[in-house]
């Protein structure tokens, strides 16, 4: 049996929900409120799941802080305070969705973290709407 | 790997665990002050998960209003500021424990969302007692 | 300049609200939802903020456990997993509106806490609705 | 003595922190990273605080769906999924941090709340920084 | 499929993470201000989670006023206001990190609870890391 | 009207209630479980409110970044991962209770912060138990 460290942090952006190639009526119907021109944002409640075994000698599976300065260094320096469509480049060409939101930060820590830990995010766009990474 | 968003709702309503073949002295001495007679209450708060694959057009495995709109219209317009035991038939015959409630709504819900999709019902009672159907 | 000291308790209560000599079109014109015959319910989150100012022996303005043990005995014991309309007496001829119960919430707990304090009553009736009295 | 009742609404919303008639160099090293060109977002926790005594009759000092109505209509239906600084007239010219955020909405709601009542409006842009107007 | 059930308790405990058997500087590198020798403290959030299927007569997996009293006599009243590392055995030639407290909790919680349950742990020792036992 | 402003920090520490001229018997009458000798600890929430006249230019009362900082310089980074009675300096004659925990941040912060603000603290020891200087 393994054990699951889990990790919070946060970064506020902002993003609009919209696809050129249609038009403007199809992206207000499916998009709704989320489609205005000139953006909105939310602050992002991120949790970063990893498991493993814990170590033997320091009764850790991961050092938080090590895992926090990597969240911090790969993920909220490059989304906080941002315009997530304009400044961020996974969403030049792909909705900013929480779930592909979701998916490029597993992607991003993936690469960063060692293969023997299970990987898993989970982001909370409001209170009320989160998703998770991959589906437990 | 799959994709899980999930949605926040709540309902307020009121409840007793009881049952009438039961002698007074059996129902006390099973469910407690759950059994007052003159029922108490709970700000129930329910979150809804969605297991999927997102579409690529759109990047959302669900679109969160018409899951939020599914909830409020099979579920919290019916519980909410109900009598749960007089009020919703499905506890006619039924003691409205958490369990019970969370899979009502599972089966309430199952009928109305596509079978691709994964379902779970997180019911809280209060912030110190939950329940998840079906257990992840 | 004095300190205040607050404690958190919680109940959970049915309540209904009504007047006997209205209508039931006017009950449920001015009532709404919460008229419900059948009564609904709800966690309620009680604080209570006592000033004056810490003993220097102690460091205590007033000991949180004799505080708990007060608001158990006099109010919570009383009010969790009652139906307040039916089972408790000061809602006879009073509607259990938050404001009501916070009122009354003052007024039991005034005669048992020592002149020399202040005494205010928060409760949250849910996380969205709440009331203090009296109001600062 | 009064009693106060609280209603909490939010929003989600863009914006961007800067003066037009300063330098580039001055808006960033005053407005740091809420300086970003592209915008940035939040989701906003706003607290409406209304002082007032009981009616008698009905136990409300008001009726909270009426409040949360005018919230609606005139505060979050304006605000919610906009970018505050080029959808929202107020801030044409004024700086859209907590603090003129705050007073904004105060403004918008006093001119709707009777003059019976005391109005104090709290806004949370993130869960560590808030602001309350006027100071309590 | 089976039903979950979760238990909310909470304690409040002082630790310190070392080794005897490692230099102090080695100690301070690995686990920085954690290694304070005077200890310091948290607040527990504890969270115990059973699976199994809701008897049919009452609707409980389990009783929650049994479940709670077990974590009470078992777990919380020998954690709570003490110092991990001096006053609990288990944490004797271990260190109290959030990981062991977790498998320790599920060992003496394990032999308490019918074998026909499942049984697993979340320990949050503040808001932002938490850990899990064993991993879903 | 002035406009208050809000920051909230947080830090983890032990403390234990006693007082050396007491006997035992009465340290721990008075103290209960609080008086440890092992010491026990806590995840402290710390909330300062500032209170004052929003800049015109800025449209801020007090840059939220130059308080966090000062809090950070003067309090947390002197509070957290600490045993309070023996490494911090206030308390080797005074019981570090919540209540002379906040008039000690209250004394350390009104040095930093200009005249012209008015000054609060409020300190979470628990979600349940929590304090406020001066009272409002």
């Amino acid at each position: 049996m393994k054990t699951a460290v889990y990790r919070k942090e946060h970064f506020n952006a902002a993003h609009r929900l919209h696809r050129s190639d249609w038009s403007d009526e199809k992206n207000q119907s499916v998009f709704g409120k989320c489609n205005n021109p000139n953006y909105h944002g939310h602050n992002y409640d991120l949790y970063v799941k990893i498991v493993g075994e814990p170590d033997p000698e320091t009764g850790y599976v991961m050092d938080m802080k090590v895992l926090s300065d990597l969240i911090k260094e790969h993920v909220t320096n490059k989304f906080d305070h941002k315009n997530l469509n304009l400044d961020v480049e996974y969403f030049k060409d792909m909705n900013p969705t929480a779930e592909n939101i979701a998916r490029v930060i597993y992607d991003i820590l993936k690469k960063h973290i060692d293969n023997r830990y299970d990987l898993t995010i989970t982001l909370y766009e409001t209170e009320r709407n989160f998703v998770e990474y991959p589906a437990g």
